[in-house]
């Protein structure tokens, strides 16, 4: 993982918009499930690079998310690749259980089909399991 | 893919933000490999589900960008995937050659290691090729 003090200037050149957030992709690294999409502000990559667990800004809280912080489902990070604009991120994680608060391993469970959309992936977990731990 | 008059309903309830455009992830449908993350507003998702061909939002040109129209390029949509808050898109697509414009077959090629960002994937095409077909 990345020696965070050294790509200070990597940070500073990526280019976070007016709202300092840019999207990122989790994808299990072993099987390439895409797992979820989330946003990232500069000190949300830096703490990923740094610790190597997925932290991830929330736009709802308008705080660091650290993932898994109150469901457990935490995010072990393989590897972090920009794109060829640095403006998207790819995180390949070790996905503890579930990625979705809905108990599914990804969030990108449903699929147009038709003229319908289905649910594609099934539940692994109660989510009610998930923000109700002891 | 979908039998876009039908759905309407949900292309109307999706949230795209008040730029008019959500994520979307492009992923090769047979090994997995996240290939680009690009742009859609409502029209670009509707045409990619009329036509079976990746279509997104140019936010540089502003304007349609039917992919690979350019460079030849394209990607022909396997399945269309939403996620649990409909604020993301993955497609699975089928990528015709390179999906970077430098000529590599994904976008995420460079790759964070220790204090440097290194090219983790290689050309499989010169860029220069790419758009100066006859």
């Amino acid at each position: 993982m990345g020696r965070v003090a050294e790509l200070e200037p990597v940070l500073a050149a990526m280019p976070f918009d007016e709202t300092g957030l840019l999207p990122a992709i989790a994808q299990q690294y072993d099987t390439g499930e895409v797992l979820m999409l989330a946003w990232m502000n500069r000190e949300a990559l830096r703490e990923t690079l740094a610790s190597a667990q997925a932290c991830y800004y929330s736009r709802s809280r308008k705080q660091l998310w650290r993932k898994g912080e109150r469901s457990g489902q935490t995010q072990s990070v393989k590897a972090v690749h920009l794109d060829c604009d640095g403006d998207a991120i790819l995180l390949l994680v070790d996905q503890r259980g579930p990625a979705c608060h809905t108990g599914r391993r990804s969030c990108f469970y449903l699929e147009v089909v038709d003229d319908a959309v289905r649910i594609a992936i099934p539940r692994i977990m109660d989510p009610d399991e998930l923000y109700n731990r002891a």
